[in-house]
């Protein structure tokens, strides 16, 4: 069988393992497409993951930093909710699940080469499990770390 | 052999394994001391690295995202410049080392678990390769990415 894939770039045309391998957008060279083109190509790593930086769309503080897999990327795109997807148990999760501190998510910003993004996020409560409002909570002064305000 | 461990929480003696197989701050369960204490204990992935964060001191804005292994935290500590690990080159390289848009890191905030930094920085010119001030210049809007002048 053949499979005619139609991309952004153009069309090829390839057998049937190419579509089972790897997406399309991984499995050619199509830098120049994803860094300047308009289309979302999301480049997932080895282990499937993107990473997403949250920070406070008002403060500008971020706040936290996950990992995304394709299933939180849509669910986090379906509900305007961060989802990430936990390396430890190996599971989708929805910040503040338990704790109701969910992050609003306002707006969605793509890097020049698709593996990371930020989201412009509305926290509504801390957004630490430790009860602070950043994970970024400590300074690093030598061999110190030290709490501070910021 | 016994060996006999001083950590920030207490005393351990154990066999000659332990301290080959990893290092002491991952070799037990030390979630409080690395939540709460004020002892820098970076706690590197699977694949040795930490993420790392670059977010511009006077604006607010992420710049870019990357990688830091032992390596480059190091030598990012030494010099007040940031340096990375590159995953695709497999080598340490320094923002700017062919452009010379170097990255002065300012200061050093550590997430709750220690895995995450976000980097303080005046950055010397662009920080994207793309020649764009952040990397982060587009926005998701549908399926589709917007460039914006945040």
């Amino acid at each position: 069988m053949v499979i005619v894939q139609q991309t952004s770039i153009g069309t090829r045309v390839c057998g049937q393992l190419c579509t089972r391998i790897a997406p399309i957008s991984d499995s050619f060279d199509d830098t120049a497409e994803r860094e300047q083109g308009s289309r979302f190509l999301p480049r997932f790593d080895s282990a499937g993951l993107l990473t997403a930086i949250a920070q406070d769309s008002a403060s500008g503080e971020v706040l936290m930093v996950a990992f995304m897999d394709r299933e939180a990327l849509d669910a986090t795109r379906a509900t305007a909710l961060a989802h990430f997807h936990s390396r430890s148990r190996g599971r989708l999760w929805m910040k503040g699940e338990s704790s109701g501190h969910v992050l609003h998510v306002e707006a969605i910003l793509v890097d020049c080469d698709q593996d990371a993004l930020v989201l412009k996020v509305r926290p509504a409560g801390a957004a630490c499990h430790t009860g602070e409002r950043t994970c970024f909570y400590r300074t690093l002064d030598g061999e110190t770390l030290t709490r501070h305000d910021g």
